[in-house]
């Protein structure tokens, strides 16, 4: 496989972004509900694939859900509680990086939660889901993968770039030597929560920008491209001259050094 | 002014990004809140600014409030309530995009608001922010200024990319004429809420890039430098030969057409 | 059928919240969380039956769920998304005054949904339900019944009493001449989601107080009667001589009326 | 003093309830809020006077507010915050049995908060309670009073009576001891936040029923005692012969003991 030109993959990016935003508009004409769940192996590539389906939509209709872990109280409450809570309401897309999956995955081959737990997980999750689908919310699942040595190297850039250092953690660490373990929970949750009305799709991400591209035309592809007439709009000529900004007060733009 | 070279541009964006990211180690390591407000003219470049602060950062740590219209039962209630909901807890960082200041600006000029609810707004703001303050919240208000010769351009390049299109509404189109009532009500804004505890900084966004890079850097001025010493990690070599992805169950990987 | 002695109700109820305590300290002590759906035709008794379990009941523990009409915003979410946040964590109580169920009820009857949107909740509030219970939440759903003759003449106090006016609304007064239609659409709602897990229990309510003393003595012959151990407690003597209130500052207690 | 006789109290409150309940369609009719917080000694009656108060009202309009402990992320959040979403909207009565000043009141003297965080918290309590009002929110502080000796009675009574064993905490014996220390620490609560916008009213609680009275009457003279007029209501004669129950399936009315 050889590697995509950067050029080309902003191009081709670009292109997508301009099917979602139809989409979008589509979305809100309908009063539609979206939501992405994106799961899949550290460091796959989840958090930029969110990030290139995002960067260009309203942030008002699009919204990035990333739970972080959860208080004693909601602990003890139904497990999809705090999720719920952030589903989409008429025209919103809700992406969530990270999901009620946890449960089958991270948590389970971790220890976090028992195996019973996560067998009841396994149970419900469909269940949930059909309720979310058969109320009318477009549901999409993926799971990112990737191969080991691929992600040895990625681990290894986290460990070099500054700004990727967050991404790594004491148990990423931990669960590098479990590669085998996380992809026997993913079969696992597959067996038990690929469904018809609510599959699974995998995308591979040894590429991520092949993969972030696969991804989001897979998601495009399996939504209707409505043209949704756009409000015309024109410009006509201002009426008057071009202001300049002025400021009554002493409250004026700070001279930065970038000028 | 020159125009700013793309090149140099995230060169320069990324050694910021770099000292966000220490500054966000400190905020977690100390516990510290930070909330920035990003108020501004139509097309000042809002929403792109948010995106270079945040685009690097832990959506778990970071997060984008853009919040829609308030619902009846909301609009009778105390003004900011909806978003004291949306405040920093511990080591996070949450980014406005348009705030509680809509009633001074958009509200006023478009009169979707009495000048009474201004008028009131006008007096209260300083004491709920004082507040914030006072609880140790580290609290930056900044607006974002263009000249209405630029705006009217970029009015125009919204109109022309689809991408953008949606930035534009019927409301914008009507504001055009508005520049100096825009002026006028962000002067009183700013004579009525710049204070010492809470101070607004005005940048100038006639180049966004230049923008961006100046407003982070005044954030980044303003918040101590600290190294926080990062756990050592080392990525030791892995016990097996890395793995594949495989598959147990029929749910593969798709054929994508980017490959 | 006699008239129920003042006296004798209060005394059984008196011994009923003391079964009622040693449960709720059975919920704190174990964890589990206790749902209670109440619903029924108008004048019933939904209001009366719910003070009379949580009156003797801490606060912080029992809550009472009255939902008024969702907004917008809510109504194009998931049905149930508004009543799930207020599901029971470890030990609480819930206690629903009218629930999801309206849409089989009131909304149906006086066409304030559609019949499919009727039809869809009926299918969809066992599996909803069904979650919960294998969850572990202890979920109970009573009907009360009554008799027209008897609601006429609630109806009737309810016009001449005026703290019962509140409880006569425009919408039960066009209710009054559909008791038929009401009847008919409980039994629809029995028919789909009467179920195992989660069945209903019908208690009549032609007398208010036996209804009470029927409906807790059900729900408490469905749940474990179990003596929790107290902590022992003590009144040591006091170290000094009972102090009386001495307030410092002009903030003393209001000469009142009733003295 | 002499005993109130129950018959004349609930003869007295039965007026006052009327009186309510008259508020509370003036509320309704003009989309006020009212907002009650209820402080006081252990045992002096807070839950008891909210009850009273409540107990004949729509659930739909007032809500009893009795906040559990904070989780650790609350706990870092501004100190208010949790308390904000539970402001009252349009026509809505709220009653908050404890507040935010327990950080003037248990934290201090048990020792769960510092020094600086009780000096803090009196400081914004003012600046909080001032936004409020001037939002236009009815705000009342109620503080029931009651004499060591007659509190001893009670605690004993909390002992003997098994309804009432919950309310004794470990926390509360150890509070006996300290009366002077909570007396200490009311008179500075009172300094730091009587002001002309919020006062405190002290009520004299060595008389449960009179205080009560008291208090309820005490708040009806600060509100409009304004007629809204009702809606002009008649129960025409019903089309048809009243009809009973009959349910058409097997799930029928439960034969309870009590009949």
């Amino acid at each position: 496989m050889s590697k995509f030109h950067k050029k080309d993959y902003a191009d081709e990016l670009g292109k997508l972004q301009v099917e979602l935003d139809r989409m979008t508009r589509w979305l809100q004409s309908t009063g539609k509900r979206l939501m992405v769940v994106v799961e899949g192996r550290d460091t796959a590539g989840k958090g930029g694939t969110i990030h290139a389906i995002s960067e260009r939509m309203n942030p008002r209709q699009c919204r990035v859900v990333a739970l972080a872990k959860p208080s004693e109280r909601e602990q003890s409450q139904w497990y999809f509680q705090r999720y719920v809570e952030h589903l989409p309401a008429a025209g919103e897309i809700v992406l969530f990086d990270r999901s009620w999956y946890n449960r089958a995955g991270v948590e389970k081959v971790m220890g976090f939660c028992t195996p019973e737990q996560t067998e009841t997980f396994l149970k419900q999750a469909p269940i949930f889901e059909k309720q979310l689908v058969d109320d009318g919310i477009l549901l999409f699942k993926y799971w990112l993968s990737v191969d080991q040595e691929e992600q040895e190297q990625r681990f290894a850039e986290r460990l070099a770039d500054p700004l990727k250092r967050w991404k790594l953690t004491s148990i990423d660490l931990k669960a590098r030597e479990q590669y085998a373990d996380y992809g026997k929970a993913r079969d696992e949750m597959f067996a038990a929560t690929h469904s018809k009305f609510s599959p699974w799709t995998v995308v591979d991400f040894n590429s991520q920008k092949r993969g972030r591209l696969n991804l989001i035309r897979h998601l495009l592809d399996r939504l209707p491209d409505q043209k949704v007439p756009e409000a015309k709009f024109t410009l006509p000529r201002l009426k008057s001259t071009p202001l300049r900004e002025r400021f009554a007060s002493a409250v004026k733009p700070i001279k930065g050094e970038y000028s």
